[in-house]
């Protein structure tokens, strides 16, 4: 019976079966250590001449080898004590050893810095390292998190298709695929199945894969990327949707709290703290800010480019000691056609953009929900509403006032752990130069 | 504030405002009943010629009209309950009305028969049925038991990509996406991704999309599905996946006993019980049984036939009262090039389906993790180890045994709640046919 290395420090005394990887092997005069990594922790293993097989093999292993061994768990001399590691005070004196697994020479040694095309070049070993694993640990529980939430408000999840037909919305950004002598495509959010979902549930989330075949690659986009939506019905208008993201983002920063806090100290990144009510100010008023207190002069663009969002982000930080700040009505004729015209401020939409340390990472709205007024709009903006037709029944047969938003999980992720790229974030990216490997010019 | 109709029984003699749908209006002489439908149930409003305003826009609710009101909540008169639903000892007499959303004329009732493809060409609409509306909660509620079943294992999720490049496993049924001057597909499970991520975390798992380029339309094949997936380090074979699935399957039916019991009710579908060990045979042994018990003459087939399926299912459950059975060691020849092979029974794989009244839901398997074991397997099966440069590094770098399976989501359901067609159990199901749309021919 396996014990995972983080429960051998209550079975000081007893033999214990381990499984896992080489970590590092070290030898010390006669004496062989070896550094054993599961997924629970890493923990010393000590092979003495004493048992000739065991240790003759023991000589032979070699980093990323994978073994089971047993031993019996002993307390560390005092003077031997990592404190570094949950483990530290134990050991395991091996008295069996088998290899389950070789690996050959390594490319360079796990959690080395290497330039960033090295490191996807080499992703299914590189993933190994301490960093990346804190990363991806991380991620899975923000995932966990947004749907914990969600679920705990009463919201239902819904799995959002990603092949899609019309590409009604027009946009030169979408994939192409070849569907049985049709051409289909990726869908670009699960914006309009949302929508539709709202009439169903009330209340729906949906966390996927979205696609954009954008043709550049930086250091924050992606042509595939997780996308975690929510939507909901029965608002009041764009201010409920903002609340609940408040609550949200709250939600996950306690998760961070309670699950993460060692791979936050691993990766040297803070989680920050959420406001009660995150700041919020309107395009015009941001651009004023930038304007009088950054000398930007930018009053009456359509909306904020990296750096107007990076001085934002430094003025909330200053002003209110706050890592978020909302921004809400950008102009109408810049958003979406389903999105809500702010009766009381005419030209602007009910919508908004949260940015967390410099980035933007969701962009939210209350959206039309008459049917009439959703077909002017899609006139309005040059669409063909016979293109919308599977989607504008929702509204033929009767829609709450609803909004929503998308939380770009590759993004917040980056951001919340300090990363420069968002690839670091990304388990496996996709960009206009590689689908795991490169791909040929 | 809005109060969910749920809640309403709590709030005898209050006043209380609600939001929702009309589900029908009735008219009795002088009195307007109308039922309303949010997202916590189903109550019944009074609307009396009292006040005038009120009762002249009441005349005018129709079906599925989105509506707000504020009214005193009372209990019925005791031969006026409904015992039906929970909320049937009470209404509310209706002080004001806002009309949030009108609709236009429907299509048909929601929850009337009517045939598959009129169903689907009214989705938006006829999801909104209350056995829509149950199918799609038990689908959520089945995919937040498994996570949270592997979570509570030390399983982590992980995003697994659906955007691949090669079409590494040769398949013909694989969709062709235009990526930038390159061919890139669809994915079709994310076997590859997971079995580097063992690597990584031991444990994994996801829940996403995959896709299948199959050229029919059937009551049981989709083009798009949710794929429920697991992979698993340092398994003796491929019965620790098998415990697991059976450990799994039980939390999920214990789930739905905790949480969709009701949804259950409207479907009139039972949940079926789980046996602590779910039986299993051999493929052989269940062709003996096939040829001895049915006369179905299929020794030495190298696959099983929805019939076979049909008919071992029907044995399990006289043989050993159980609606699951396990049939492993199918020919390795058959099963895809990662597959472990016997040792102690050569030629055959450490592989099983789970079939579930009357169909297969799950493949699973021991995989190879030895890097030149891999290598001649892909060679044996005629494929080129130079296309699977990215996915080999895992192997070459160690790699523990391990294992895993793939659950179909839809398929799960389907089969769950008695739905005939797997379409009933898909939100936006595509085929040949369809995408959203019928496609034109």
């Amino acid at each position: 019976m396996r014990t995972l290395i983080k429960d051998v420090v209550n079975k000081e005394g007893q033999e214990v079966e381990l499984a896992g990887y080489v970590a590092v092997r070290r030898d010390h005069g006669k004496i062989i250590f070896v550094d054993l990594r599961d997924r629970s922790g890493i923990l010393q293993l000590v092979f003495t001449p004493k048992d000739k097989a065991v240790y003759e093999t023991a000589i032979k292993l070699r980093s990323e080898w994978v073994i089971k061994v047993k031993g019996i768990a002993n307390k560390r001399p005092a003077n031997m004590v990592n404190k570094d590691i949950p483990t530290g005070e134990h050991e395991v004196l091996v008295e069996f050893l088998e290899i389950l697994s070789e690996a050959k020479e390594l490319p360079f040694e796990l959690d080395e810095e290497v330039n960033i095309d090295t490191y996807l070049d080499y992703l299914p070993f590189a993933l190994r390292g301490d960093k990346a694993q804190s990363i991806f640990r991380v991620q899975a529980v923000i995932v966990e998190a947004f749907r914990n939430f969600l679920i705990s408000e009463g919201f239902v999840e819904f799995q959002s298709p990603k092949l899609i037909g019309e590409d009604a919305e027009g946009g030169a950004n979408s994939f192409n695929i070849e569907y049985f002598g049709h051409t289909a495509h990726l869908a670009q959010s699960p914006q309009l199945y949302k929508q539709i979902m709202v009439g169903v549930f009330e209340r729906v989330f949906a966390a996927g894969n979205v696609y954009r075949a954008e043709k550049h690659s930086t250091t924050r986009h992606l042509n595939e990327y997780t996308s975690l939506d929510f939507e909901m019905g029965f608002i009041k208008d764009h201010t409920d949707i903002m609340a609940m993201e408040n609550r949200l983002i709250e939600f996950i920063m306690n998760e961070m709290h309670k699950k993460c806090a060692e791979d936050f100290k691993i990766l040297k990144a803070n989680i920050p703290s959420v406001p009660v009510e995150i700041p919020k100010m309107k395009l015009r008023e941001a651009q004023e800010v930038l304007e009088k207190e950054y000398g930007i002069s930018c009053v009456g663009e359509p909306d904020l480019d990296p750096s107007h969002e990076r001085s934002l982000c430094e003025y909330a930080q200053k002003k209110w000691n706050s890592d978020f700040i909302f921004i809400t009505h950008f102009p109408i004729s810049k958003r979406p056609f389903y999105t809500y015209e702010d009766e009381g401020d005419p030209g602007y939409a009910k919508g908004f953009d949260l940015l967390f340390r410099g980035v933007e990472i969701t962009t939210g709205a209350q959206r039309i929900h008459n049917y009439e007024a959703l077909v002017a709009s899609l006139k309005n903006k040059k669409l063909n509403p016979g293109k919308f037709n599977f989607y504008l029944q929702a509204f033929k047969y009767g829609m709450p006032p609803h909004g929503g938003l998308g939380l770009g999980l590759e993004r917040l992720t980056a951001k919340l752990l300090g990363l420069e790229n968002i690839k670091e974030a990304t388990l496996f990216p996709r960009d206009i130069n590689r689908i795991d490997n490169r791909l040929s010019k």
